[in-house]
Order: structure tokens, then sequence, then C-alpha cells
């Protein structure tokens, strides 16, 4: 039964793709701009839908952050019709030159952008990713097969009702969305087993288990991201102030995002300097610090760090320091524990930053700025469908131009290869 | 036992892999010109190595075609050689600045080369891939993990000691090209499905069966080919004696790769001028032709072809060739048959020629040049390791700029997000 749904969907995008290949940049734009506009009219309706799943999901026993999630109210669907304006007036990620060169022969090569195909979306139970994500492939010229969690079932059908709405407006197909539409979980494993003929690549979107689950199960390409264990790493050269600032922004301005920082690490010539006026942010904003012996000594409220620490993404309040010997301790233990996500290297020193950027293997680097610029809005990006820590494909932040391939264009004038 | 031997090779290649990482470009290309140094002054050993495969292939009935690829003699070394020295003088793949912009809060943002990792590359019994695989992974900062084919095993491992010396020569870790020590066909299966520990993607070079499995059983990112089902389009428009030329050179300069030709189109309005000039070029050249009603209507001596014939890859001197009515047959004609690998369009008429650029999806596009400059070294990168028809990561020639990934680099001045 699953079989038959999920086949008729795969051929449905196939062919949605096949004409989203060939349509305009203007077109696209056009059903982006349909759809916000389809969403703000039918807001009672996504509501009231939204209503039902909060419901069920209390019900349920969700807990506290699961029910935020899931919850929508105006604000956020108008974040949600202007996520998609937004988008819509982003560059053309098609039809793009990537590259142009001349052989001696004459022959003249460009390497141009298209769409990837058709792009499953497994994602959690946060209905706005249904638009987000939708936004992004269309703007892509991908077709989407959108899988979302069960608990956001109404209210992401009733926003995907808007997204046909907006496609149905402007032209194009409207399967070049789809939802699947069942919660039946076995659904996933089809997606990701089975349909390789018509999924050229999936994106999960969500924690830690989902990730594995797709990583695991999936017999078509990936573009995965897993946690982030980011780290702030304070040089002797860091400036006082930026260095309490960027820790308190790093982990405080929201502690749920997969961006922000987990854990300091803190030269130790530095210590003494930089320790007192950092702990005193993180402890005033109402973040627990668990340190290792030497900040312990200097901060005897700390809780003392456990190995298990520096290889935890807290997603909470909570930020684990350590005292390091210099630049290079620091870097190694980047290496040890992080998750290749995202590092800052606070210092006014700019040949450590290099050293930093060259040696540590993160998707990001930054220097003197916030962990928590980790995000493809913060890009220019428009917006991003996730953060990528694999390295093939796409790495870092994954927005409209991530979701497309390329093809070569070459001109000639009868050359045939002695 | 398979096991313990297989994550040790994981484990070392993942160290040498972070050494390479920090090694300089330099430092990488000596070790390149070293090893074709190696290659040179050992090529009696490799000579012996590979009379012994020969004699083993010879006794367990291998075909002639397979013979001649496991075939080496003082030209193939030297060639091999030649194609260290060439790939160890191409442009620096890594650190290279693929993008940059600021954004409105000062923050400067970088996307810069890195290498993949580790890679895997399963290939079959050409002894010559493994120079060149290993040299394109050297190029780009990437350990490999090889495993050919066990009929050229002898062979493989007399050029693999070549490579291994030339490393050494130039202070690199050796590890960073192993190659798996022994013919068991388990070894593959385990670094597809046990590996992703230790390598981060798997490149598969050889035929249809090799590609299949891999891609069945990979649990790892996979950058694979499939068949090259390559069409030449004869538009109305074409030059008689070009595309004649082209025709003659697409299918039979060789036959046996996958850029060669399997069908030619001609607009019907053309048949009469066009199918009688090439048809006899191909058939002076020793190529027999499969022809539809049309085509066998003014060739009689032409075999009849079947439907079967649209989606074969005769990878020999056969061709089919099919009247269309105009080019939106041809584009709906390849979008049935052809495998996405690469197509020509022969045709005076720029417009047509733009027409079939945008709306054929194959990763290497033609106007007026043969289809069997769908390789590496004749875009201009130096080698392949193949050509990739999938749309992730890589399409089309893949060298050593697409054995990379990146990653952001990011200056700041002490911002944090609002």
């Amino acid at each position: 039964m699953i079989e038959k749904t999920m086949q008729t969907i795969g051929m449905n995008a196939r062919r949605a793709s096949a004409a989203l290949n060939l349509s305009s940049g203007d077109t696209r734009n056009a059903a982006l701009l349909a759809a916000a506009a389809a969403i703000r009219k039918h807001s009672n309706k996504i509501l009231a839908a939204n209503a039902i799943d909060m419901a069920a999901g209390k019900e349920r026993g969700l807990s506290g952050a699961m029910l935020d999630r899931l919850l929508l109210d105006a604000d956020r669907i108008e974040a949600m019709s202007k996520g998609l304006e937004t988008v819509a007036v982003m560059h053309d990620p098609l039809g793009r030159v990537l590259d142009e060169w001349d052989r001696p022969n004459g022959l003249n090569i460009k390497r141009v952008s298209v769409p990837l195909g058709v792009i499953g979306i497994i994602y959690e139970s946060r209905p706005n990713v249904t638009a987000d994500a939708a936004a992004l492939c269309l703007k892509s010229g991908n077709a989407a097969i959108l899988r979302g969690g069960s608990e956001s079932f109404n209210s992401s059908q009733a926003i995907y009702q808007c997204l046909r709405e907006g496609m149905t407006t402007a032209g194009i197909d409207p399967d070049a969305v789809q939802m699947v539409p069942t919660t039946d979980r076995a659904a996933v494993g089809y997606m990701l087993s089975s349909m390789g003929e018509w999924i050229d690549v999936v994106v999960p979107r969500g924690g830690k288990s989902l990730i594995k689950r797709v990583q695991d199960e999936a017999r078509v390409p990936v573009i995965g991201h897993l946690e982030g264990i980011c780290h702030v790493y304070l040089h002797h050269a860091a400036d006082t102030d930026m260095a309490r600032d960027i820790v308190l922004n790093a982990k405080m301005r929201r502690t749920g995002i997969c961006g922000s920082a987990e854990t300091v690490l803190i030269d130790r010539a530095a210590l003494e300097r930089l320790l007192p006026v950092v702990a005193s942010a993180l402890t005033d904003a109402g973040c627990e610090i668990r340190g290792d012996d030497a900040v312990c000594a200097l901060l005897p409220a700390a809780v003392e760090a456990t190995e298990e620490d520096w290889s935890t993404e807290y997603l909470d309040a909570i930020i684990s320091i350590r005292a390091v010997d210099d630049i290079e301790q620091a870097i190694r233990h980047i290496a040890n524990f992080g998750s290749g996500h995202t590092e800052c290297i606070v210092t006014a020193d700019d040949a450590a930053a290099e050293r930093f950027f060259r040696d540590v293997d993160s998707a990001i680097l930054l220097q003197n700025a916030s962990t928590q610029f980790a995000d493809g809005g913060e890009f220019g990006m428009g917006a991003e469908i996730g953060i990528a820590t694999g390295r093939v494909h796409a790495r870092g932040p994954v927005g409209a131009d991530q979701l497309t391939s390329y093809k070569y264009v070459v001109r000639g004038s009868g050359q045939v290869r002695p």
C-alpha cells in the first residue's frame, strides 16, 4: 500500500522536476510569492490545523520544547510568509556560469548550474520547515518530496495546501512539491531504501536520532548534518570585553540551535584575566559552568567537568570551560571532541587566526565573531535548509545555491579528438 | 581477519589524511615527481609482476579485451610516469578562495577549498589506475585506499611500492596511499558497508556491474558513474562534412570508452543529405549500422534496429541511427534512452544549440565537437578519475578539483548576533 503511494509520488516528482527544470526564475519566484500570499490568506485554517496537532501533542505528553517547536501563532505564520518572500527576491541559483575557459583546440567550456532533480526532505515536527524547505527547493528548480514529523501532520498539510495554491497560481505543476500523505513511519524507510529511481538526494533535518537513521538506511545520496559541538577558543591575545561578549552570545543567544557554543577553551596565560569576566557574564545570564581543574580553582561555584562533558552537545544553558596550554592544544582538543561544525577563535593576533583557520577542520571557522552566525540567513543565503557537516557536495549552510548541480556546455567548430 | 586489516588501513588513512591536510602543495607535487621517477627506475620489477598477472589471466581464460587492459609494456609504464608528472604541474586544488563576500555587519566570508579526507577507490584490473587514482588523491590532499581488481594484483602492488617510495622521498606519510593487501572480495564489501568512520567517499571506477554493486552496498557517499549512452544529433542545419567527421570520431576513435557515441539522431528533413555520407564513412571504418525504418530505406545494408538498440551501450563498432522529426523529438529520445553522460548537437544554428543545451539534461553537452572530448584531460583537468553521471557533488569529469570540499573562513571584529 505504502509502496504504491510512494511510487506514485516519485513518478509525479520526476515529471514535475523535468518541467521545473525548464521553468523561468520569474515563474518560480511568482510561485513563492503566491504561496506567501496563500499562507496569509489561509492563516486561520493553518491555526485551526495547528490547534488539533497541539491538543494531540499535549495529550501524548510531548515535552515543552517539542510543543514550542510545534506551536504556530500569527507571528510565526507571518514569518513563514516573509521567509518565502525573502527567498523569492534572492538571485536565481540556476543558469549561473560557474566557470568558463577555452582550450587550445578552440573548444569553449562553460560550467552552468542546474537543479539536483528531486529532493526528499525528512524533518521533525516543526511545521515551518514545510514552507522553508519547499521554498529553497522551488527556488533552485528542484522537485521536493516532504516528509515531516507525525505530530505536526495537520499543520504541515494546511501549509502544504497553501504551497500548492501558490504553484497553481503561478502555472507550475503543483506536484513540484509533494507531501507524503501519511504518518506511517514505513514511508520514511521506503523513501530511503527504495526510491533511488525517483529521488536524487535526501536531506534530513532534525536531531541526532533522525540523522542517524537516515545515514544508516539511505541508499540514495544524503546531505546531512550532525550535531554541533561548537568551540570558542579565547587566545591569549583576545580582548577581554570582546571575549565576554562573544562567549555570552555564542552560548546564550539561543541555546537550542546547532551553532550555539558548548565549550570554551582559554589560554592558560590569559586565564586569570579572561575567565572571571566571561564566567560572571555567563552566570548572570543563568548559564551553568562545568570546568576543568584550573577553571574550578578560579571559580569555586563551577561544577567539575567529566570527560563526557567535552563531547556533549548540551543545547541548553550549560557550558564547559577548559584551560589549554596554547593554540596547539586548543586545536587538538577541537580535533578530538568537535563535530566539525563551527569554531571561533577570539584573538587580536591575525597570525594565530590564520593558523586556526588552516589547522582546524570544521565547516565554519570564525575569528572574533559569535558561532551563532553559523546560519544561511546570516551568511546572506536568504534561508537555509540546514548546516551540512559532511564533506561531499555541500558543507556548511545549505541554501538554494547548494541545492544545485551543474552541467558542462561545450561549444566547438567541428573539433574531433586526435 | 579482513575486518582487522581493514580497520588498521582505515585508521592509518585517517592519520595520514590529517597530516596531508597540512602539507604544502610543493611537498605533494614532490611526492608525485618522486613516484614518477620510482616507476621508471623499477620498471623491470613492474613488468615482471605484470608477467605473473598476464600468465595467470591467460590461464583463467580472460578475454582479449581484459588481457589488453591488464597488459603493461614500456610505453604504458612511461605513460604512467608522465601522468604523475602532468598532475604534479597542475594548479594546487587546495586553499583556493572559491568565493568571497562581505556582510552588512562587517563580517568577511571566504569559501576555501580543502580535501575531502579519505577516498576509497574501487577499480577493475587496469593496473595504470593505481597510479592515476593515487596521483589525483595525493594532488588534492586526500588519503587514498585503493582496491584494484584481483587479476592485476601483482602489477598494482609493484606500482604501489613505487608510489610509497615517492611519498617517503618527499617526506609524506606513505600511508597517505594504501592498497588493500588481499584479493579477498570481502574487503570490498567491508569498505562499502563498515568503514564510514574512516572513508569519506568511495569512487568506483569500472564497468556496470562494479558500479551497481557499489551503489547497492555503499553506506558511505559514492561519486559514481554509470554507462555512457551518448548521442550525436545531426540537426538540419548541420554541415555535411562536419557531421561526417564528428560522427566518425565520436564512434570510432575508440569504441570502448564511455564517451563514445552509441546513437545518431538525424533530422528527417536532412536525412537524404546527411545519412549517405555519414553512413559510408562509418561503414568504411568497419562500423555496423542499425537503423530505424527511414534509415534502412536509404541504407539497404543496414540492420533493422530493435527497441533494445536505443538503450544499448555497445562499446563496440556498432551504432544505431534514427530519423527524428525535429529537435524536440531528438531531445525526447535522449531523455528516454540516454544515460545523462554526453550528447552532441551538430548544427550551424546557434539558437538550436542553445535549446539543446537548455533542454537536454546530461553532464556534458557539446555543439559541433566529438563526444570523445568527454574526458578530464581534454577538459584541461590534467587527468580524471572518471566521468560522474550522478548529480551530487561532482558531475562530468572528476579531476583533482572535484576531489575537494571547502570550509568557510569568517573574519570579524567582535560581531555578535542580535
